[in-house]
């Protein structure tokens, strides 16, 4: 049917009602007094979400835009780096990296593992010259579904003394406490269509009084992802460049529903979601891609166990008007992937479960008793 | 009065209420098959408005990264450009050069005052090792509401032979013919918020065989700007980054909008517009500040005669809610600057004018008989 898609990707994600309005509305000068007052409110709000008095930067930019310009400002040519890749976001991070001449290190993980942060620990403790500038991590893997153990890594680069933490919240800003201020966190980049309710286009980099420092002696190029620019026009509550207007309404709104339901509310709504999507893909006989102590709050991955992830993904979508996310690279065809992420309710987990078991009775699946995943999820949400 | 805003500012351009329905639509999965239905007909609907077959590449950005890309993608550390410097945005592509090491050589001209195609031809000319690799170039310096006579600056780049000739086309695409082919324009940037009808936040590049030829072998640093991705993306009706999916739906609108009225309706309504909006300032007794021949259809910047422009300006936007755009850096206070580029109708000429004359009035300035800014603007019109 025609405009019942039901999004369950991690991103885009669900825009609300009230969202959508007030992205329709007609757009004002950017320059005016009104919008300055738009760009003060979104900017105080955000740095409610990243819980931090730091610098909290708007680009129009998708995630990607926003993470690139949180590694080429505060870096220069040959730095050291380590950059943490258990998967497609985490290896592409590397890829910034190389690609602007930075001495990249990748601690890798097999895809669906996470990070291991006595390897960190390990390479910056031997690291006694501080050449390492800069350690590169990606705290919700939106590939593989794995979070990473972002407060772990950060303890060692803490103890290194010398090097910036850049962290991708992309899918997990939102949806789990990133403390920033609390941990120390330096650079934290994300994008618009993940737990921030809206659709793409913005891109958020959370800056610390010591990447600043790191700033003034980078020597990257850079002039549209210069931050240093966001950073002066964020004093006067404007941007350097033409802002993405009707993003920034929608911003506004989406924001103050956050406000209304709360920081606490929302972290632990999507943590029932976590836990009642990974019981139901239990009572539904299917392994978890990610292992529960490292699992994100807002995607997860699962194997088939030998139904095709694709006829699946499919069938759901044709059938149900529901969009899973599939596998990556060469994920592609063994897992598939349930957005719990931004506007999700328990009715939406229930549907997406639903449809699930409907899908897989379809198929000829007979790993599990009909039902049996709603009732696993059921019993999670009645809490 | 709330909601009452009109914008006669050279951007954000008013938007059509059913561009602004189209983007309020619920987002859709950017990797699915629907998806790339509309990146199809954006896409060929934007080499249409570009008068090319060259790739068309969409970005999330403002038309300063749009630009920034169309520049960084085929040059390489200390190459030599001519940058075209008659305005705020001229000036902005030599400090994109600078930014990246290049041997920038600014081509000068007052501000209000055209580039002269002249001083392109004897340095050009005079270029016998072939050293200048780029002329970049300002098509409509939207900060003094000059058009640069680019067909005759880009003769001289072809008579070169090897230079390519990058041009930001932010307020001309879409206001004024821009044959990109017939010209053999190598690279072509704009952004959305401009003639093209929707919010800020795409952008827009056009590249030429030529263009990618010096790709292959242009060296400076890119990742989220690496036109190279988007292009390999664009050739599977796709992106690389997460597209700003509602400003999709906005550009799809708006594009079949533009198809429905046709570019030579489309480009002699400006044409129009432009000039009943000079005469009117004549009539008004002001002086237009850039001269007939290289005025842009797409901004009229005015001299107020001794007004103040900046009262003029508050007066506009108090009592009749209309919003102008003032001068920029130096010429803050002393011109204002009217938008009539997009979605703007002969009616909104008469209602800018007429308020115009009403605040003029209100100020005690008599240098004008009332109502003889209304009667040259009506006669034009008039056709």
């Amino acid at each position: 049917m025609d405009d019942k898609l039901m999004l369950m990707i991690p991103g885009p994600t669900p825009v609300p009602e009230q969202v959508l309005s007030a992205m329709a509305k007609h757009p004002i000068g950017h320059r005016s007094g009104d919008f300055g007052k738009i760009v003060a409110e979104v900017t105080q709000n955000l740095k409610w979400l990243h819980q931090t008095q730091n610098d909290l930067l708007i680009l129009a930019a998708s995630g990607t835009g926003a993470m690139e310009a949180g590694i080429i400002n505060f870096l220069s040519p040959g730095d050291r780096v380590l950059v943490g890749s258990n998967g497609k976001f985490g290896e592409r991070w590397a890829e910034v990296t190389d690609a602007y001449g930075l001495q990249t290190e990748r601690v890798t993980a097999e895809w669906g593992k996470p990070l291991d942060p006595e390897v960190f620990r390990e390479k910056l403790e031997s690291d006694r010259d501080k050449q390492i500038k800069a350690v590169i991590i990606t705290h919700s893997e939106t590939s593989t579904g794995v979070i990473n153990d972002l407060e772990a890594i950060n303890r060692h680069v803490k103890a290194h003394g010398e090097a910036l933490i850049i962290v991708d919240t992309v899918t997990s800003l939102g949806a789990t406490s990133v403390p920033v201020d609390e941990w120390g966190l330096d650079v934290v980049a994300s994008g618009s269509q993940k737990g921030y309710m809206i659709p793409p286009g913005l891109g958020f980099v959370a800056v610390s009084p010591k990447a600043w420092e790191a700033y003034k002696t980078a020597k990257l190029p850079r002039y549209y992802l210069d931050l240093g620019k966001y950073r002066k026009s964020s004093a006067k509550d404007t941007t350097p460049f033409t802002p993405a207007i009707n993003l920034f309404y929608a911003m506004q709104a989406a924001l103050r529903m956050m406000q209304a339901e709360g920081l606490e509310n929302i972290f632990a709504r999507h943590e029932r979601h976590r836990q009642a999507t990974r019981a139901a893909v239990q009572g539904l006989g299917m392994p978890l891609f990610a292992a529960d102590e490292c699992s994100s709050p807002a995607i997860t991955a699962v194997m088939p166990n030998g139904v095709d992830a694709e006829k699946i993904r499919s069938i759901m979508r044709k059938r149900f008007d529901i969009a899973l996310a599939g596998g990556q690279d060469h994920l592609k065809g063994q897992i598939f992937r349930i957005g719990h992420l931004g506007f999700v309710s328990d009715r939406d987990i229930l549907t997406a479960i639903s449809a699930l078991e409907a899908t897989l009775q379809e198929l000829g699946y007979d790993g599990f008793t009909p039902g049996a995943g709603i009732a696993a999820a059921a019993k999670v949400l009645a809490g």
